[in-house]
């Protein structure tokens, strides 16, 4: 199986190759060659493997590109590809140029082929959870709608509705997953509004102070990295026509309080850890955070099979796990 | 109040614009100027008025053209230009070029003037329940998922979530309309799955036969031509910041089923009309129809004011005092 992963410069995308790369097939089926592109030159996946692997700087929204991309009909293509919640908020143009117009440019290369030789790839396609906007039900099920208070949930609702579309045409067989907030994020301290909920965890873990913008009693809803890389694998390995006409969904995870995150904290790396976070209120983002999603009813993927961890002590192991020694690496 | 009707060729765009020239105001303002643009030049509004009016045919999806319309900067823009579903499923590149790229460059013809000059219009879009898809709960609330399962309610869906996200930016003061099925329209029988609605009573009041391709016990939701036209000045007249981030709505109609519609007609012109009407199945209408929304809680709509009929045998009236005499000028 031909793969490309669109976005694979970022962290998810990385990740997602390295295990692609270890693992050599998904479910039943054997990878041959794996393309990762993205607007930097991925790096290539550790451990170092024989499958065949290139690495590609583009811009998919770059005339004649999403075409390249697809010219060798990819048989499973993750899209990945996005700028960030706060750039796609500060720069208008170019959230929509690159989260929307990447996208459709994507789809409509795929539809010339399919058109031309009835090409019908996979395309796993990351959504997020901020395709949702205050307020909400406690609980949030697989049926409540989407109105974003972002331009960047926007451009993923938008691009959902396109997949779903070009999906129900046979041109796609689309899966779109709203990822959950990603908890713990490898690497430095970033100025994402929701960065804090992995900072006062890692930053403590590797010995170092963090601040805690918010009251601990906020609520949200957490996988882990290697969480979400199994939630894509899944979804690529799930037989054609499970998913359906609403191909896009909710995602398991945990919803904890800050509190909650900073107890497990404590029970899995120590007391000590705990006494690195500072509480400093932000009102900024504390304006922010009260408009985000708190907690799920994932009924839909849980029963097609997606798992996440259970307990946030899980969570805080993963990263232990997967990223601590690497954590130097990972900061550049 | 400088007005622009963008689509005012179609049965809504002339009756709104023949309500406006009739009315001379939206609520406490005054109209000024008024603007007809449509890919077809729009009929002069009847009766004829004072207002400085223009009508003018172009295509909005034309560069430059949505620049032009928006140069002198109309307070309130009603956005009722699309083809219809039908049209957009046959043709996939024409729907997403008018319903979605035509919409688009609207909105980014706003966006520039708003930079430029701090312009910012009321815009008023006509969406449609056909962003719904089964399955349904027997009946919709405000907060129920978008799940279109044509490429039209795609488009539909994706203008409402770039409505609200330049509504959110204070780009433009943005309401989205998704209305009823509209019944009856006036005009001959067309083609559009749903056109029998319309065609069981229409024909048999003008003394045609008609033909009922599906049971009689199929629900569906209704306003007449006179509620939708009621909707949009409604709209255009809340005071701005009434509607809030989640702009589009729901809006009040009539859930009936087809053998209600029919003992409407007979009650209000009579059971001769009944007889013209012919039952003949046809699967190919009823595997449409079963995936359309049967029934809506427009709570939230009602408590904005939104107001439609509350008897089927008003509908029919509407039709005998709005569009019957006028039946033959319409079908052109």
């Amino acid at each position: 199986m031909n793969t490309l992963i669109v976005g694979a410069a970022g962290m998810i995308g990385q990740k997602l190759a390295n295990r692609l790369t270890a693992d050599g097939r998904i479910g039943e089926q054997t990878l041959t060659a794996l393309v990762l592109a993205d607007v930097i030159k991925p790096p290539e996946p550790t451990p170092a493997n024989t499958l065949d692997t290139t690495c590609t700087a583009c811009d998919l929204t770059q005339s004649g590109i999403a075409e390249q991309l697809v010219a060798s009909e990819p048989h499973l293509i993750f899209h990945l590809a996005a700028i960030v919640s706060g750039e796609a908020e500060a720069n208008f143009e170019k959230g929509y140029e690159i989260n929307l117009d990447g996208t459709r440019a994507l789809l409509e290369a795929i539809r010339a082929r399919h058109e031309a030789t009835g090409y019908k790839p996979t395309v796993i396609f990351t959504s997020s959870i901020a395709v949702y906007g205050a307020p909400f039900p406690p609980v949030i099920d697989d049926e409540f709608h989407l109105t974003p208070l972002t331009s960047y949930g926007t451009q993923k609702a938008i691009c959902e509705l396109l997949l779903a579309d070009y999906n129900r045409r046979g041109i796609v067989n689309g899966i779109g997953l709203r990822l959950p907030t990603i908890c713990i994020r490898p690497g430095k301290p970033n100025k994402a509004a929701s960065g804090f909920f992995s900072n006062i965890l890692r930053e403590p873990i590797n010995g170092q102070t963090a601040v805690l913008p918010v009251d601990d009693t906020v609520r949200h809803w957490f996988a882990s990295p290697r969480a979400a890389i199994n939630f894509l694998i899944h979804a690529a390995g799930l037989p054609r026509n499970t998913v359906g006409p609403r191909c896009n969904m909710n995602l398991p995870g945990l919803s904890v309080t800050v509190a909650q995150q900073l107890q497990s904290l404590e029970r899995v790396v120590g007391s000590d850890a705990l006494k690195l976070v500072r509480h400093q209120p932000d009102d900024s983002i504390r304006a922010i955070v009260c408009n985000w999603p708190e907690s799920f009813n994932a009924q839909r993927a849980e029963a097609l099979g997606f798992i996440a961890e259970r307990s946030f002590d899980d969570i805080i192991r993963v990263y232990l796990e997967d990223d601590l020694v690497r954590s130097d690496q990972q900061t550049k």
